[in-house]
């Protein structure tokens, strides 16, 4: 049975479960630690679940902060350094990366309290997640304060990258399936994934196609 | 062994390269097919990985557009309508859904072209995709042109949800795996999901549990 919904009926709903009910809406989620450093050099690690792409060239990457809740030191701490990385979570490590949204103090480091490790390379000041299979440092361009709700988009562009030369395809893909990245539902929900297919460039005179490996038409 | 790219190497990468490499990086991506309708009555679907969560109350979704690219008839379809809808793709209609970004003209509509079906509530003039399982009209709340690289981020209200009853749990989340709602990877890869679990709420002195059905600490 259909369940209709209307904006009334979602206004009704108890605060928890709405935040449950309207995060499970746009589907499913990246899910990423962005780490970073302050002033003193504490550093500071945080689950989020709104990374997304916003263009290949120049190649930038953007994520929605809300600046109540626990990412705080996490913007305050781009602010003053301009740099963080990013780091995908697999299923080695979606509990720690989950325990990482507890508010810890700012002078706390998640890294130590949920048991992952800092690795640093020369150029970038702020710290990767050892423990994640792939892994990107931003130099900041943009903080986009939304309005409407009080939240912080911020804009980055990519700098190193970080990833199993196995899982870099030819054309260009990177398997992260095979990296084991995971994906968030909702607030809380994790997931593996299994892999349908890549498709070819969609033409409006024929089918689309399935693709193997490397990007090449699918021969049978 | 891991790959060390820098934003040098990155530049180096051909085009096309550099869009899929460049795409991969988020992590795991929604999957949905945005409809509108323009002011002649033809309707437009087009599909996009970029939707993603901003608030909770009031309930606000974002997505990023490249205008110049396939979405430029959904965009001006929500200028001028301020209406549109978010429909989840499944694995019965991924190739269905990815075939509408092949460039079809803006007097032609997409769900005829690719074999999906129209479906209309009342007090919505946006069309609902019928096959998918879960689906939202919005209201245009906000466009901000992104200078950094010409995109546009479009941010919309929730106004009316349909998804099977069944689905949502008492606890607000809905078990959009169980819905069958895939991931996007890169530009092309499409994937079903299998659960890890849900996590509770993370709190500085103890770590996470799972959760099972309807929010529940999982007994065992």
């Amino acid at each position: 049975m259909i369940q209709h919904f209307t904006q009334h009926d979602i206004e009704q709903l108890e605060q928890r479960q709405r935040a449950r009910f309207i995060n499970s809406l746009s589907g499913f989620k990246s899910a990423n630690l962005v780490a970073t450093k302050d002033v003193q050099g504490v550093t500071n690690l945080a689950m989020i679940s709104s990374v997304f792409h916003i263009g290949a060239n120049p190649a930038l990457v953007g994520m929605i902060i809300r600046p109540d809740t626990v990412p705080r030191d996490t913007l305050s701490n781009i602010k003053s350094s301009k740099e963080y990385t990013i780091n995908h979570v697999s299923s080695l490590i979606w509990q720690q990366a989950h325990q990482t949204s507890a508010r810890y103090d700012a002078d706390v480091s998640e890294f130590e309290q949920v048991g992952l490790d800092e690795e640093y390379i020369e150029g970038v000041h702020a710290p990767f997640v050892a423990q994640s299979q792939l892994k990107f440092s931003l130099n900041l361009r943009e903080i986009i304060e939304l309005k409407i709700n009080g939240t912080v988009m911020v804009i980055g562009e990519v700098e190193h990258v970080l990833v199993p030369a196995s899982s870099v395809q030819s054309d260009g893909y990177i398997d992260i399936e095979a990296l084991d990245t995971v994906a968030i539902s909702g607030l809380d929900g994790y997931h593996t994934t299994q892999h349908l297919g890549r498709l070819s460039y969609a033409k409006t005179d024929k089918p689309v196609t399935l693709l193997c490996v490397d990007g090449a038409p699918y021969e049978g």
